[in-house]
């Protein structure tokens, strides 16, 4: 992972938590003091953002040492080392919280879309995630979502074209809104079509979409739908997913089964800093 | 509330989900179309976010009419209408998904925050946030903190002193930490201390700690202490706490309970754009 | 055109022109002095760029009136008034080298576009553009592409997948290198591969790509294999392309034409600000 | 050159062909994949913006090594290699376009330049660039004028001070407007006065211009005027200069020329990356 | 005076001094409390610094009226009203401090002009600034040297040509010095020589220099000097000039004498806001 | 000191000195030009900046070398050797006004405020700042009040509550507001009150108030409340206070005098950068 990719993210997130340093910890901690402290997780889970994590110490003191136990993607279990640092007491005090609310939540998507990969795991169903992201972390959280697994979906509304219900309300017409999008989007960019029934299937498909959404689709309709199409294009399902049903709607046969919660309802990690030693005064 | 105070976000949150607009609406939806739609929830909660909401389509197009239905800090439920909007069915097909990420976090910290302050209702204890916040959305979610009718700690490491089990460990005793951090930290500060036994509490508060927060205790051990202490400095309490063991907390007389469950471990509340009705071509 | 999404552009050619203000207009003209004046062609062209050209005066005194006389998309003949003003002759002063700065070269885009588009006429072939741009100026000059009746090609190497002969040189398969990219990219985006010959056009074609661009192939050879692909997905054509080949290529039934030349080597039109006359002191 | 001058245009650029990576390359190449390749001239030109293009790789990737074969400056002939690079073939494929948008324009601008200069070889006229240069450009096209062997003039309105036709109109008489710009602006700046015709000339030297620009003049009026004047100020000649009429104008004893051209209708240089080697799987 | 030219400058004071609002003020005084307030003079003084005073509170509260009672440039002494506010009580007790802290200062600079420029009356002689300005000041210091009379030297290292004795000592060459910067600097700009002798001043104007600067040099000696160039260059004095020196320099008729002290040893002007009344409840 | 932390500060005044670098050295001093130059001080007062001062150097040319000859915090006399310097001519030149501009501005606050340290030598009051500083550079101010020995106050409206006699008059009650202000400010900040005569401490003190402002008190009303207040909370003096009556104040027994003159009406230190000798062309 190239953590550089998110300075701007990080600085704002120091900057947050440390417009004029740590007043408790420059008071009391001498200057000179050393610590030895591991990130170490305290339940199940699968790790993502341990370079972001590493990064925050390298931004506020290049003196800190921080190596990694565990790679972003792999599993852990309580009590698992997830790296080890040495450094000034100070900084690794002053980078502790915000290394936290970073690798905790990134882990906490990850862990949840591993749920989900695993459940349809032997089938050819990929995980998507949404757009359904925190305001300003969406690149963070999709790469914690590949890092579980999973595989991005649109990045946002200027990268690829979804028409969805409240579009074919407004213009009335699949195969109007259809055309108007392929004439007006980039050649390179498949269009995308919302469906909530077998007959908006259908008009879809005829009207040249590239890639249909059966969206909130009982399953036993949603199997005549994929079978209708018979693999002409690619299929995603949304909407009431849960780990429980994954597994039947993959059986169906669909490309990919989208999951909103994977990026607005996961649970943070609980990961913690334990100081091990120090040195000096 | 005033939203414009989180223009800068607003602005992240839009450039990220349009860097070049909604290819989408833009191919298929006619300029001058006009819709009507409303914010409603989908479940029970508490308002927090309808001004960021407001603003977002502010931004995106100032001749979208957004008429609020319900201020920040009241409680709503399924069905519930939070604000009225119309205007160009493009703008407010592109500020859609941006507000409800915003609304619907912001109203997940709220109601959480609820739940607590619901539990020790009649004490004089009031709940507390922590630093266990997204990062870069930090003022955000304490003000939803703030809407659910709960207190806000220290705002980050530069703005209050908290002298926790790190610092002590490392400089090895609580009355060099305090006499330290006092005469380090500008006189309009209060210096806390965090303790875990009652020798803990004793010497931090003969060494002069203006506040005292007691962490992970028994609930037997913490009435001995907050006995002890007699209201001479306010106590925090913190660790392990729920909603069902809060009002117990709060009954031993405790100034502050602090929940980083607030901000950390909250689910988005489910609420949706519906298009009600539309005008034009 | 929504001219504010360009305002840190012109922000930053302001700042550029005008760090500290114009020294000699402030020193000579006086601070109530209003001046009309008038954009107006000196040779042919179409016209981008008239509300960059608005706004850079909107910017620098929102008292000047700018009247627009032709919207962007136009073609104009030498004389033609494109825009008339009226506002302080200060303000005026200022903004004419940056307006003209924007809207010649924009329009000199959009004009190199449309001799283009108008050698195609008739035929179903569109005219792209590539990545050939100004650094820095790439949405401003691709918008210019669309006013002279053009297609946009990708935007950046983030939002479209085009496998090239350097890529297939380092992985030295087509077929795997279409395979990772499928697995790879997010399923809204077609996957295109650049070939020079038959044989890779066979073989993308086998190996799943979505779109087959056609780089520097002679004319009778591109018959061919446009022929032999006989729709299946959409052919563009790269490489030498010039008004004079234009109509064969479109002839041969391709989708898409794109050609650098339409950012890298357009020429300013001529259009220049006539003060027409003035009142005060 | 200091590149890092330009470290803010280059990361707009970067930004804007990379919002989040290449994604071709990142899909398909091996992350390990080392490649060899050489920036190599396609055709006649003088050097610009070398260390632009070396500068562009070192923000991607700063293990590629870029050997300048060339300095900016220096002519080249088609087949000339102007740099050699090696490293991770992922990022050589990512620098790759930026690197040229830049260089192509940039070597473009000096080129033309050039022929300038070269027509008013053995004179002492130097050839001047203006103020219409590429919004945001402005920096890296007066450098690439040097390059090419010309002078700049005024960087903005705020640091020379010009008197044009415009501000005379307005004001009126030209011993007024030289008054007054004289006692408005700082001590070190010279006022230079556009006229055109003989009697401008007289009244812009009898009242204290600093420096005269003849504009549009016919050449024997031009010549008739220089002699006049005798070189009790500098005189800069502007307005349809070419080529074939600089020299011509350059032995009539004038210190400068100004050409617009050089920045407002320079086409860029072709130049291209070719791939010579590469390792890895 | 276009106070949004500060901007930038007025954002970064109101963020430093309310990163998260004025937590006093918020938590006791009634929202809809309405205050009248007038900045009031303590002592004489040169107004300078009221539109940016104005725009302090227009930037955080567009409601509060603000009328000005004086104008930058004009005196006041004790007890003058310089402007008169109503408004939100909380909206006018946030801006108070940031409005006073650069009032106050720009007031200062604009006063120790006045006594320069009021020392020289009646001589040709004109008081100038230099570059000794408080980091990230020097727009709105200059602008106030301007307000108390003073006339503005060079704003940067990049404007105007100063060559001082660090260059002598390192270059060894008056006419080596000028010569080099009249080849490399911009037409438009004057080449000034900084001498501290006759001998210097012959060397200097001898090769050309435009403008000569006499430092530290004794009033003799000095008049000995300007004497002797009688006229064909402006000459300008610096340093130790004080209230008490300047007009003996002056009469010497020298065109400009510059005086660090301006930006660098002023000192703030007392002015404060006083609340005159207020309703509500 | 982590001048790291004022690098955008830093550059923002280096852009201001140099948007298009030095004119002047870089055409008249030979790149390859190297000189050894000291900073050295002009008269007597205390280092504060000599960090700022090389971080200035870093910035502009990393190969620089800058040897601090004595740390801030530390007292100088006329003659004493700051730092020495060696590297490119052309950079030191570059950077000699901004550093200078930094560190006279901050040694001149670090004197003043050494002054008042002195006076009250040997009593256990400190000498507070306020926020009377120059906008934008609060920080910066602030530690070299520490480097004189003074201790801050508040960084800003958000950080500490004061509450005033503004408030007090639009609120009418010092318990409501101290009421009103413990409430809703954050548990960890004192709430300070000013009072200006023994009833308003005393009403203080009972409200509950944390911390005791006697503002422009006579000193026998002063001895009267600090006598009576016997050490329950804080007490700080403001107002009027010079070093001439600052020990008789402190001699009372406060805990805290605050002197707005420490940063709105210091004086510049005289330092400058001597060359001492080069080497080169």
């Amino acid at each position: 992972m190239d953590a550089e990719l998110f300075d701007g993210l990080i600085d704002v997130a120091l900057k947050e938590d440390m417009p004029r340093g740590d007043i408790t910890s420059e008071s009391i901690i001498p200057l000179d003091s050393v610590s030895r402290a591991s990130f170490m997780a305290k339940e199940e889970g699968v790790l993502a953002g341990i370079d972001v994590a590493r990064r925050v110490f390298e931004k506020i003191d290049s003196g800190v040492s921080f190596i990694k136990a565990l790679e972003d993607g792999r599993a852990f279990g309580p009590g698992d080392v997830l790296a080890r640092l040495k450094g000034s007491s100070i900084s690794l005090l002053k980078g502790e919280r915000t290394a936290l609310n970073f690798m905790q939540r990134m882990s906490g998507v990850a862990t949840k879309t591993r749920t989900f990969v695993d459940a349809v795991e032997g089938t050819k169903t990929k995980i998507l995630d949404t757009r359904k992201t925190t305001p300003g972390l969406r690149l963070l959280e999709k790469y914690a979502v590949r890092m579980g697994g999973g595989v991005n979906h649109r990045f946002s509304l200027s990268d690829m074209a979804l028409i969805k219900d409240n579009h074919l309300d407004i213009i009335g017409s699949v195969s109007k809104a259809v055309k108007r999008a392929r004439a007006g989007i980039a050649p390179g960019i498949r269009v995308e079509v919302e469906v909530t029934d077998f007959a908006g299937a259908r008009e879809a498909l005829e009207s040249g979409a590239d890639m249909i959404m059966l969206d909130n689709m009982p399953l036993d309709q949603m199997k005549e739908v994929v079978d209708w199409i018979g693999g002409r294009v690619p299929v995603e399902v949304s909407g009431k997913v849960t780990v429980e049903n994954a597994r039947k709607i993959a059986a169906l046969g669909v490309a990919f089964i989208s999951v909103g919660a994977l990026t607005h309802s996961f649970r943070s990690i609980d990961i913690s800093l334990e100081f091990e030693g120090r040195s000096g005064r």
